[in-house]
């Protein structure tokens, strides 16, 4: 009576696996901050709110598959109103933007296959290329090199006959990366070249700074039926615990099939999406004032981070994300140390050791993941205490 | 640029895929009887709704990957009232008994790997098990023997090397069988013998007429560590559109893989959880007048379709489904013709063909499934209106 090998395997959260240790810490008094989950602190805009108690009806019953055809709707608008070609045919609504992770893999591959994803990347894709066992192929960038995509050539030198699609994060978690025209004009050329399919995980694309332009794989024509967009109403809106995300893709192929899978589990949850499409009405407004909390978050991180010696980083374009390399040698200890050993006038830190976000084994064990979550006087006073943990320990770890 | 095969291959939901000519028929101003899915007319239970507008919180954020302990607690005690002992740690919350299904799956079984199911079975295996790649072997079950489970040795036939478990759904859907404790205790034995896994949907547990005894594999303690149970509130308090389900399981390490899987997805919906844990506060006085409305529904049904002649069924015991078997060669083309070309005074019925419940070629080609979830006067009028349907079809069809 074994358990299947992909039970064993499938690696266990590597921002969640430590959660217990900051559990136990708050059970003995101790104040954490969570910096380690893209948990925002943004209040949940009130229609959402409303649209859980008003849109009710007698039987809380099935939708359909796909989903509610007024929410594809708004979807489809917001996207037009970004200047895509979308329309409520192009999308099935999923569960959170982790299922349609799941459902873009399990389309374009069947077990075996591989898709190349730029590392560091969001830890979250191991799961399900376990689930769906697929392999991902780790493209290696550099905190040196402000996580910029590497030559055609080094792409190009990933693929294999068992690739079947290359994976963009923009822009990106856990890096803050936002990936320019021609980079993605790259990946564009070689994805037509070797005949794959691309993914675009966008979820953070409201999440941009100093006036970059976000380019959406959705802008390059040539790969219109190969490209397919992972999205989430999650950090858009502040609903992480909604789950209500999306596959977008033209390529009718790919579309029967997600629909196919959708039709598996049913349907998303219905109030859930209600209230998506309560946010959805809220209209672009809502997304300025909270463009404007992120940037001035990571500018006040980025400024205290700066004062800390011996890390290095590199300053985050877009999402609410970045990876600094410590001088430590093991991240995870010392995250654990954090948890478990230190504390400054009765308060800690919880960050996420950034191996967990790298297939290639040992890679990032000397980084840590950031999120700029909490407000400016919390992260502030969070990156003091994190600042004095690090001195502490590494006084005594050398 | 081929998608997968698995995306090719996979079934579209044999209970939803004849959908569209439903909505067209009702474009046509054609009223439809839907009595081809497991949607129940029950309202929702008040508190359930009341949850939605009183458990509200700032932001609607993620919570635990395997759900809220509030929940696993109610459901834990849930089960403790029926006599099974099951702590909180025994249970993930899963988004549907669906996806419950999913981690089961890929929990005993790689890909390559098999699990009998006795046929027909709920349409949905298949989903799971394509995207899982997981075979499905099924062991027939006939109408005529009231869908009995067959000898130990016909079933031990169908285990080979591959097999990883055995799936019992019990109230059955489509059937309506509930299995005996003499049934359940011969296939604890060969998953003893034959050490595997004993999977059981047990989600119309509530579900049982004529003070029948539900027997729950729980009860069985010499499988106790290989037994994983599927659980819904989607039947159980009218729910369906929730998405709120469980894996419940003793063995720690289906627990740990599972749990894995539940923090690839990071966690169910917030606010649908909540709701449910309204539901489970009710009490349990809640399921005795739904019983009571089906029981009363599957006398009416079972009497109404007695008046057909030709057809050949078997008195259900539970859940709310019948397989009929009708005088047509092909159920599927009975169907689409009912859809699209009969009326009786405006009006026509939807059910679901059998074939897509049974995985043997063939089998189930002249059987619908037919689900009981209207109320006594609106199924009265659906099986007069499927009567004389049937009866044209044969005048035309032979």
């Amino acid at each position: 009576m074994k358990i299947s090998k992909r039970g064993r395997e499938i690696q266990a959260s590597p921002i969640r696996k430590l959660k217990p240790l900051a559990d136990k810490a708050q059970a003995r008094g101790i104040k954490v901050y969570f910096i380690n989950i893209g948990q925002p602190d943004i209040p949940t805009p009130r229609p959402v709110w409303e649209a859980f108690c008003q849109a009710q009806d007698e039987v809380l019953s099935y939708g359909p598959a796909q989903g509610f055809l007024e929410l594809r709707t708004a979807i489809a608008n917001y996207y037009q109103e970004r200047g895509h070609n979308i329309t409520p045919d192009n999308i099935v609504i999923t569960i959170g933007g982790s299922e349609a992770i799941h459902f873009a893999f399990s389309a374009v591959s069947d077990p075996g296959g591989s898709i190349i994803i730029p590392e560091p990347y969001y830890t979250n894709y191991n799961g399900y290329a376990s689930f769906a066992n697929v392999n991902i192929i780790p493209l290696t960038l550099d905190v040196e090199k402000g996580f910029r995509l590497p030559s055609t050539a080094e792409i190009e030198a990933k693929i294999t006959p068992q690739t079947r699609a290359i994976l963009l994060c923009s822009p990106n978690n856990p890096t803050g990366t936002v990936y320019t025209k021609e980079e993605i004009s790259r990946v564009v050329d070689l994805v037509l070249k070797k005949d794959l399919f691309l993914i675009a995980d966008e979820v953070y694309n409201e999440f941009i700074y100093d006036g970059v332009h976000h380019t959406s794989v959705l802008e390059f024509e040539e790969v219109r039926d190969r490209t397919i967009v992972i999205d989430s109403i999650s950090k858009r809106f502040s609903c992480c615990g909604a789950r209500v995300g999306a596959v977008i893709t033209r390529n009718p192929e790919i579309y029967e099939a997600v629909l196919k899978f959708a039709q598996a589990r049913l349907c998303p949850p219905t109030m859930e999406q209600k209230a998506a499409l309560a946010a959805y009405q809220i209209g672009r407004e809502v997304f300025a004032a909270i463009r404007q909390e992120y940037q001035r978050r990571r500018d006040v991180l980025y400024e205290e981070l700066k004062k800390i010696p011996g890390i290095t980083m590199h300053k985050p374009q877009g999402a609410f994300y970045i990876i600094i390399r410590l001088p430590v040698k093991d991240s995870e200890h010392f995250v654990r140390w954090m948890l478990t050993e230190f504390e400054l006038e009765g308060e800690t830190v919880m960050v996420a050791p950034a191996s967990g976000f790298y297939a290639t084994p040992e890679k990032g064990r000397d980084e840590v993941r950031i999120a700029y979550v909490l407000k400016e006087e919390d992260l502030k006073r969070a990156i003091h205490v994190f600042r004095e943990g690090l001195k502490k320990y590494q006084t005594i770890f050398g």
